[in-house]
């Protein structure tokens, strides 16, 4: 749905309910996909919200697909005050893995109120769902999985299919041996193509993919993405399978990693940040200015010592802004790339040594030309001062490879300490470079200018 | 495939090339998935990584499951010396926008002399899907498509279905009418579900979401992970069914996208950048550099224009750091935010009024928090002067409002220009926050302290 599109429903949605025109928006919410729908209604108020959603409730199978589609993190907002026995229908008809990712957004005692109503079934799969950590593979799995016994044959297996018509889709057909081990797949396709009295065991790959439970969804993610998988198995200590892991769930991890990392280097460690309240989102956001305000007020600290140099030589504090703005900039370069890399996993953590080398080579060739440019600069502001405009040159060049080798080896080293590098790297650069910069600018500065 | 089994791979293949094992290298080559093949030989340099390529080529097909895994922009280390005519075989087995892809990456005339010795058929896809951007629907699509006749019965289908055991693997049947014009989509499973003698017309969904030729890939990605699809239809002008988008292209697509987006920010244009020479590097990393050397120079140039405030008051140089960089962070920190937001659909590039306001709010509050933190340390510092520790946090405070509305207004109007977001913001911000920020600093605390 392009955003005009999208503007025009969230419109003609509105102007409607205002009018109380419910035939009419009967008839527009019967039209529009599930999707757009949850798009268009998480641009309304609560209230709003709350009305519409109360006039999918006839169709619980329905409601379930916008629940399904909208803005996990916010559902609260619109199911608040509904009666729980009406939601029992609609999280029956939610995917087990939805069903656990809504309900552990919930306030405990609105959770607990719509569990009891569900069937017993449902809840079962739900709570055994929500044991696992949200970012694990158990955490994406679906458990209405589709397997089969390796023994039968491909036209009891099409029968099965065609009796389970409520299973999740499929796209690979999982064969399994009598104690629910995972023993082989094939494709739906497959399966068309052999002669009915096949036994799966034949034709099946018995080299199948599989995740454990508590393996990461970040690498759940590159494992699908990387053997291009529609779906990959999720396996227990004893290699039963217990839930299958969709590349649509593994496209929502992708998306919200990739998210995740962006934000985390700019010190936002939520993504919510853009949504909350303005005192919420500040909330989010000011712990890493703070450490960036503990770096400046160190560097002032550091000045100020330096002050009898300054009164010599005012124009020193002309370029510190250049100099530790510099040597920030390369850092958040050389931090950004190891970051990224290490999410998609094309850099090894262990070696250090040779990717600071590489990237000293880089931030040489960066900061030789950056200082030519800047001596230059230093020499006219400075009268013609070749003394000033060595020193400025040299400490830029000297504060920018700090800044390229911090960038590199604050996200490996965190990482290999099993810290996230994304948030870790921030702060730590910001700070250090501050302090870095000043310290080593004013030391060469004033030790080649013999103040 | 973990980091440890890659590197036992890499290194076991490495010690079987020092050796010439040919009988144990075949063995392990037939064991291993072509995918973590491709990856471990991108580990190698170009010599070795040729060799044990050539010993793929008796298996053309298994050749090019592993062309097609190895990152594109480096086949050429793979090929460039090998005949054409033993590269056909391998092409031919290639999907068209595989093929295509690499084909773009290599030198003009190693591409026409594969092209060459191509089947006709072959070669004619292969050009055909050469002539779209690289970034757009036609770009990624395949043409190996599978649709059937929507007069076409079930059991007809599951025939076709049968007969083309080549065809690129389908989920989805698509349905299209006597001039190829897309009509409906059925699933692979619902194919199994009906009765034999339905035709596909009754059964099949008219409300297909497909895609035109020049969408652009990063939209054609959000609507396959919006609707949950595992491949959209790549239509023409005329709405005839011309190839499919699948997931595991749109999975790529997901993964470049965010990855440039967060180097652009950062001011590295191309991820490449992390492979090239040093000076290569360099080049690709210095542009936004030099625009923040720039910045640099005119705060220079500004805080020297301030020297007579300077002489008297030399603690001001002291707080010159903290006041542009937390500007210069605070936009950060509000621009990342929009430039995600713009790329996953969920700001609207209309509405930059609601947007500011609503930054301002939020960086209001931060600025309060950390205005009222450096006032302390201003009045200590200024050795108890309440002017100074006035003077300096609201200057502190009002760049930092400035850094939020230019970190929000400039990814904003970017995007409403066309100028790429992620790449515009970085060095705007960085040399417009130098500026204002010096210029506010001096103006607000000269004034202040009556200088």
């Amino acid at each position: 749905m392009s955003k005009d599109r999208k503007q025009l429903l969230v419109n003609s949605l509105r102007r409607l309910v205002r009018r109380g025109a419910t035939v009419h928006l009967r008839r527009i919410l019967e039209k529009t996909r599930s999707e757009d729908l949850a798009s268009a209604m998480e641009e309304f108020l609560g209230g709003e919200a709350r009305g519409l959603f109360a006039m999918l409730l006839e169709d619980s199978q329905r409601a379930a697909e916008v629940l399904a589609a909208f803005d996990h993190t916010r559902v609260v907002e619109l199911i608040a005050d509904l009666d729980p026995a009406q939601l029992g229908p609609v999280f029956d008809k939610l995917a087990a893995d939805d069903a656990a990712d809504i309900l552990a957004s919930l306030p405990e005692d609105l959770r607990a109120s719509i569990l009891a109503v569900l069937t017993v079934e449902d809840s079962v799969d739900i709570e055994e769902l929500m044991q696992y950590g949200p970012d694990t593979a158990g955490g994406i799995m679906n458990t209405d999985l589709f397997a089969l016994d390796k023994e039968m044959t491909a036209r009891e297996a099409i029968v099965a299919l065609q009796e389970n018509p409520d299973a999740e889709v499929v796209f690979y057909v999982y064969c399994v041996n009598e104690e629910g081990t995972l023993v082989g797949v094939l494709s739906l396709r497959q399966l068309l193509l052999v002669a009915p009295a096949t036994q799966l065991k034949e034709v099946m790959n018995s080299e199948v993919i599989s995740v454990p439970l508590t393996m990461d969804q970040e690498k759940v993610a590159s494992i699908v993405a990387r053997y291009d998988l529609l779906a990959v198995p999720v396996v227990d200590d004893f290699n039963k399978l217990v839930g299958i892991a969709t590349v649509d769930d593994v496209i929502d991890v992708l998306q919200e990693e990739a998210t995740e990392d962006m934000l985390k280097m700019a010190g936002v460690v939520e993504e919510a940040a853009a949504r909350q309240s303005a005192v919420g989102s500040a909330r989010v956001r000011l712990p890493w200015l703070l450490a960036s305000v503990g770096g400046g007020l160190g560097a002032a600290f550091l000045i100020e010592s330096f002050e009898a140099y300054l009164i010599q030589v005012t124009i020193l504090a002309a370029f510190i802004p250049i100099v530790i703005g510099l040597g920030g900039n390369v850092g958040v370069q050389a931090s950004t790339l190891v970051v990224r890399g290490l999410a998609m996993d094309q850099i090894d953590v262990k070696r250090l040594l040779p990717a600071l080398l590489a990237e000293l080579k880089v931030s040489a060739v960066i900061a030789l030309v950056c200082s030519l440019v800047v001596a230059c600069a230093a020499f006219f502001l400075g009268d013609g001062s070749l003394r000033l405009a060595g020193a400025v040159s040299t400490s830029l060049f000297v504060v920018m490879a700090f800044g390229a080798l911090l960038g590199t080896a604050v996200p490996m080293l965190s990482a290999r300490l099993g810290i996230d590098p994304a948030v870790a790297t921030g702060p730590i650069l910001t700070t250090s470079i501050d302090l870095i910069g000043v310290f080593f600018y004013f030391l060469i500065c004033v030790t080649w200018l013999e103040l």
